[in-house]
């Protein structure tokens, strides 16, 4: 992911749009964790499926999804409403704890479960520690 | 869209999660209402990109993607979390809104931004609806 | 869908893309049917989940992600690769054609595979309609 | 993406279908490559928005949608159809070398297309190599 964040550096230097508060390297930290929550997530589903796990299967599918988005719009950043990121970066830190939380109810006999829920949990810290640092740029929904 | 209507129909009756308050119709509405901003994005971006509107380019492709991932979590209907879809659906409405506000601004020299705008604006509102009707059943972020 | 269509005949009509043998009208029927679709393929694969039908679960959840990028592709004009596009096609008709036949092997059992196969047939249909109209432009993959 | 790895080794060893030829860590360098495709595709469609490069900005999304697409569908196993995924690795090869192509026809000029062009290229290094070693598990489209 080097080279992402080299481009997002150019990004941003070339951008007319004040970033302030904004750290690239927490930035790709948190895309990363982010891309690796969406993985676990549709393994963690495409398993589900064969066992039976509606609930799981699908809050997973959905974790995938917003994961997604929101990494494809923290890229674009000519597309930025500040309001409205934050917003996402709340919804989307929310499903990642509730989808971590299913996931660890049937952790013991479910490795993939185990395994998403840890890839769940590492994108919420990310994206916590990322908020954070953007309390002073960002209104809060 | 009769069958996905058709399908949601039986999907709720066997579903085992209590959907209270949840009318077919309006979703269905809502969800139809979501497909069409999706593709008036698209086309906005596509577009946008040629008259170097980066903003609104950037803007529409970030709906684009929300309102996708936003239809296919109410398509799911054991993955719901009601925080989740509420705080969801409140972040997509949010965005739909920042979106037409930006194609306003130059709808009267780009009409696929003045189209793209309407788009949004009957997302807004069947969203509106949707939540309207839900406020009991879900919690308020 | 009447405003995708008439966006699309705005694109279309200031595209510097030679489109030939394109038929706006053929191909907004091609991307109702691949929303329908798309649309279909979720509602099953949530469904599948809590019966234990993984391949189905698996299939369904990848021809609705290929028939979301299908239409994508096709609404994004500036974008289009006539050798990519007619691959992309090609290989969107062949996934809705196999989700079919794998609903259709528990069609009896499963209402929702029944009409998920109906929508994958309306989507093969569809498209075929389309690549017939437009082989003289594309070059065959 | 170590988790991923894991996790695909897991689900292999209790896969029924037989994955002949198939190589995780083959399998684990091409899912990077596309993911990282996607992202620099999405940061490149983003910037061209605002220098008026329409075809490259289509093309970049396009190529972006795809990879995604494919990424997400070598995760859910259960949905593997060996015709498919044969066709649909040979398009996405095809889509990710003429978006270099196109990105490369403005790199002197732009830093952006030129980084993109790379993970492009490295997308296609990546899908060529595994679809090297699967020849003999997969059917030729």
């Amino acid at each position: 992911m080097n080279m992402t964040m080299d481009m997002m550096k150019g990004a941003m230097s070339s951008s007319e749009m004040p970033m302030k508060g904004m750290d690239p390297a927490m930035m790709q930290e948190c895309m990363e964790a982010l891309s690796a929550c969406m993985q676990a997530c549709i393994m963690c589903a495409d398993a589900d499926a064969g066992e039976g796990m509606a609930k799981c299967a699908g809050m997973c599918a959905n974790c995938a999804d917003m994961c997604n988005t929101m990494m494809r719009m923290m890229l674009r950043m000519n597309g930025w409403d500040m309001q409205v990121m934050s917003s996402m970066m709340q919804t989307t830190t929310m499903m990642m704890r509730a989808c971590s939380a299913e996931c660890m109810t049937h952790a013991e006999m479910s490795e993939h479960c185990r395994m998403c829920a840890m890839a769940c949990d590492q994108g919420v810290s990310a994206m916590e520690k990322l908020m954070g640092s953007m309390s002073e740029a960002m209104p809060v929904a």
